[in-house]
């Protein structure tokens, strides 16, 4: 049981249900002195808040963060950060057909094999909100993290087939399409696709890809607190991941040795670096000063209106189909986490010790 | 610093380097009364033992490991299981040009930038052979599993290009072949495709895929150490990772959720289970009974002797070839490696409760 | 820094300051389906309001608890239990004097020294009203614990000189008088003492004992994680306590072996126990199943009106009286702390495994 | 279980039983760069070496520690430092009689309660002998605070009856005597008592006194990780200690407000400090600056000639004198493990953050 805590220095737990009282995260950890108000943790927020597109869910949630402790006078004292999100549309529904089967792809089934029943409305513990906790915990990483120079760029890099296309990457395109797409006509495509499968009641998945440009070289351990490792937990934790890759990926088990390790040279500011990047920033474990580059898999919709086979409590084999408006891609509010996840853990490794900072 | 140890319950400590006195390993949170004795741990170490085929270094090193705690006429006491193995062949080279410059791919650079030096003996700490404690842990875990009916069978799912056939997979083959690869006419290739990648001084990389069968419903918690986030990072945590996928892993980014949902059936057996497997075991971080499958992609051995470009102490530019004979490959030895952390992993879920074990 | 939770698998992590919005826990590793209502919690809560007696301060706090997650149709989840206390007086004073100086015997000293700069309003995070988190989280542990037969008994041992009298031992007083000592007399005498020291501008400390019941042999782990380790850890964790005593305590420094071994018997049921409990039903750091017996030493209350000498901000040496009215003596209040503390220990260690629970 | 580890940053994990192959511990964490040498541990090693003066067991132990990994050409890598002591002496003695019953205040009961069996010979893992990994470690923490600053001081502050006169306190005294008593006279009475003491088959307890001086202000963190919580934890965990205390430690239950505030003040380098020390250089669970003061009170060594009553493996009450030599008083050999534990939890608080260090 437990495990909604994360992190070592920068320890962030999170507690809450899709439609209890409210979710929150508890931040231990955070230096004293960094400079915070809700405005800073609310953009983060924002960014992940449904109904913010055509493409998301019509869930009216003003997702408007407090925090109850840890800063004063408009500074961080050191002591935790408790954040709060009151849940606003927590009574709306009637949850009695859900409660009665096992909804597919989601993990009703797992929670009562693990704890003998559930809390079934909105998916309770499971729901996607549970990470407003990670979002606004991540925000606040984030800005520290960015007062070190160091900064965090999140994207999709595919839903279903639809990819960007490396040639027209675009970084000011990304906030301004629905999917967080750096390619303006990807995300074109991409809208249609969606359209197209929603009207078929289905849903898709994609890829998300994100870069954190100057962390210092010197971060994470060498054996089981690998800095990828920890990301690779960290963004494995969030819901809706199946696959993680750090850098070249997957491909590297195609690649020779000569293609893939990156050969060290002299910088232009004399510096040791390397040529190409395709260990994606760590070697070792540890960052070498290079961009951390890293993508998640992240699987289509669970809840889908199209007709589906599943068991009822009564252990009998029925047909349901999930009704409402739901995200029919969960891709582009994700994008988001996977930031805040990166935050974290980077933040984490730094105070980690072993390097100034 | 720190980070050399994982596991809530049943925690795993490794020690040692690559040209030091030994190498070992310290569990502790071992449940009290089972059977356990050197060879139990010896037969999995000899699976991850040098010199064993053509494709692995010639180091002459026997591997032999001792237990110096924790057990008591013949059974564990609950106490930390010490383990041992001691490097014979610690003293045999010179390492001077080796502590000179920065092998491409290797955390030679990584080390110094975090620790300031490094121990530069054959990596060190950051060698593969600090895989020994874990694969000595990670017998003790699998004995403890299988006698609950928990199996876990890991094989080499492509080397380079060279993939097996799911059609021709066979389960006995796997130990046949120097590639642990369940299909012997791939195995034969992966062979021929070494053989030529090796006379070019070059090496190759690889998918090692998992399957852990028989664990009950409800092993893993539901938001940070969901049994997938631990995997991922025990798996990463693993020097030559860079991929790690469960179930479907990044092909859902291209599914549908009609395609992707498991619905839930009814088994021979009367119980709720699902008619496919698309989740790879696990839903909301939480095993479902099915079969756990992850796969895990492996770079390219890094040290090569081909001309590769780096950096030397004194800051110039060299040109480097790598001499010695290396594994040309990482990915059989790795299996091994891998097959423990899926060991380590799923039994301190199964220990961190909720369900009986 | 960090350092706001404890416990292994039953974790509390608290938050919040004196005059912050609120303080709360959050409970992580609770089991499921154990029934709980704020109710539980508030009787535990009430016992350390301030305003109960005329021995402590006079501040108005409701201090009434809100359970934001973790329970669903009035049963725990099994996921993280979020609990808020409001702070409803948190504007009413004026701090400026407060902040220019430092409090001897307070933290604002050592908060500056660690942060830089410190939350002075009352205390902030170094205020009792910290302890609001460690009650309410407490209150559920001593209920799943009660549930399995295992009963604290927690009562003020001293006040100062006044000392309850063995022989006169009445467990039905604790909750009778307002310093929870079970001596009707001893209570008495320390209403007098208590009187003429606050007549003096002055305060008392005073010893507490607990006493836990009903815990069956075998819980606790034989190193670090001693059962008597952790409760030390718990303990010496509130604020106010100096020393912490197990068994005949400090009494074993002078007794020789022969008085202090507790030889084993058969006992009524035939079990094995032991005649006598010098070692407070702890040996090797695990329950022997006797009772468990502790005693904390706790300060003087540091706020006094009695004239101190210190330094302001300016590095003067000043004189200062801290005015309003403060509890003359903390430990009747810190009585439910000290129990809170422990029914969060013992459960951990319960949960921690080993045994059946 | 598990439980065998300690500290957060600077971790250390010890392993062995009395009479197994040896006993140990990992260091992991520890700064890379400093110098170390296994002459460094060896003199802390042989302070608690058996056999040392009159009063010990005559066990014949080398207790010689081995550095097998963790430092390269002289120095810490920053890597875990594991360390070994072979036992010499396992195989001496017929421990059929030692298995048949439960001898009175050892943990032979309460470890048959827990796991279902013991390793009988000598205690196994609850023999004093796991101090040997403390103490190694310690004097690696103890050498790296040095170098800081940092000096521990640690001695006999009584034995039985006999307690050190503080006029005549004499540091240099500390190490002449075998009772590591800085008191010349109270070490001769001493050795006077044991000796009737060990006439009569008795053995006798005592207090230990520890002064970290050096320590800056600000080490600690406010809540759960007090710096005393921290240290009430690891000193509680060595094996005889049944009180622990801070300062003025017990006494401060009598003590006035007025009479246990330290009063700030400007000290002669015009920064300011306290006037007494009654807190023992901690408040609000962060250091002060002053000297850090605490005592622990040990019980009496239970093993003893004189006849006590037990209970048999066959549920019989029987009579039973531990034949062979051993100390009549574990206090002095205690000292040096104190010191170990003491340097490790406060290098634990420096690394753990807050302060530059």
């Amino acid at each position: 049981m437990s495990g909604s805590s994360i992190g070592k220095i920068f320890t962030v737990s999170t507690w809450g249900e899709s439609h209890g009282k409210g979710l929150g995260a508890v931040v231990d950890g955070c230096p004293a002195g960094i400079p915070l108000c809700e405005d800073d943790i609310q953009v983060y927020l924002n960014r992940r808040k449904p109904g913010q597109s055509d493409y998301t869910t019509p869930r009216k949630e003003g997702d408007v963060v407090e925090i109850l402790s840890g800063v004063f006078e408009g500074k961080t004292t050191g002591t935790p950060i408790s954040l709060i999100v009151k849940n606003e549309n927590q009574k709306s529904k009637d949850y009695s057909e859900i409660a009665s089967y096992y909804r597919p792809g989601h993990a009703d089934f797992t929670f009562d094999a693990k704890y003998g029943f559930r809390d079934y409305r909105g998916g309770g513990r499971s729901s996607g909100r549970e990470t407003i906790g990670r979002v606004a915990a991540g925000a606040i990483a984030a800005k520290i993290l960015k007062e070190k120079g160091i900064n965090i760029l999140t994207y999709t890099k595919s839903i279903g087939n639809i990819e960007i296309d490396k040639n027209k990457f675009n970084k000011e395109e990304i906030f301004k399409n629905p999917f967080y797409m750096p390619d303006k006509e990807a995300a074109k495509a991409a809208g249609e696709y969606l359209d197209e499968q929603r009207a078929n009641g289905d849903s898709v998945g994609g890829v998300i890809e994100c870069v954190v440009s100057g962390v210092p070289a010197g971060v994470g351990d060498p054996v089981f607190d690998k800095l990828d490792a920890n990301l690779a937990k960290a963004i494995f934790s969030i819901g809706a991941v199946k696959g993680f890759e750090v850098g070249d990926g997957f491909d590297v088990a195609k690649a020779r040795g000569s293609e893939n390790n990156d050969e060290f040279i002299l910088g232009d500011d004399g510096k040791i670096t390397t040529a190409t990047n395709h260990c994606g920033g760590i070697l070792g474990g540890i960052s070498n000063g290079n961009d951390i580059v890293f993508r998640a898999a992240i699987k289509p919709t669970p809840s889908i209106s199209k007709t589906q086979k599943t068991v009822n409590k009564d252990g009998e084999e029925i047909e349901i189909s999930i009704g409402g408006r739901h995200d029919p891609v969960i891709v582009p509010r994700a994008v988001v986490v996977v930031e805040a996840m990166a935050a974290l853990t980077v933040l984490d490794g730094l105070l980690s010790g072993g390097i100034d900072f």
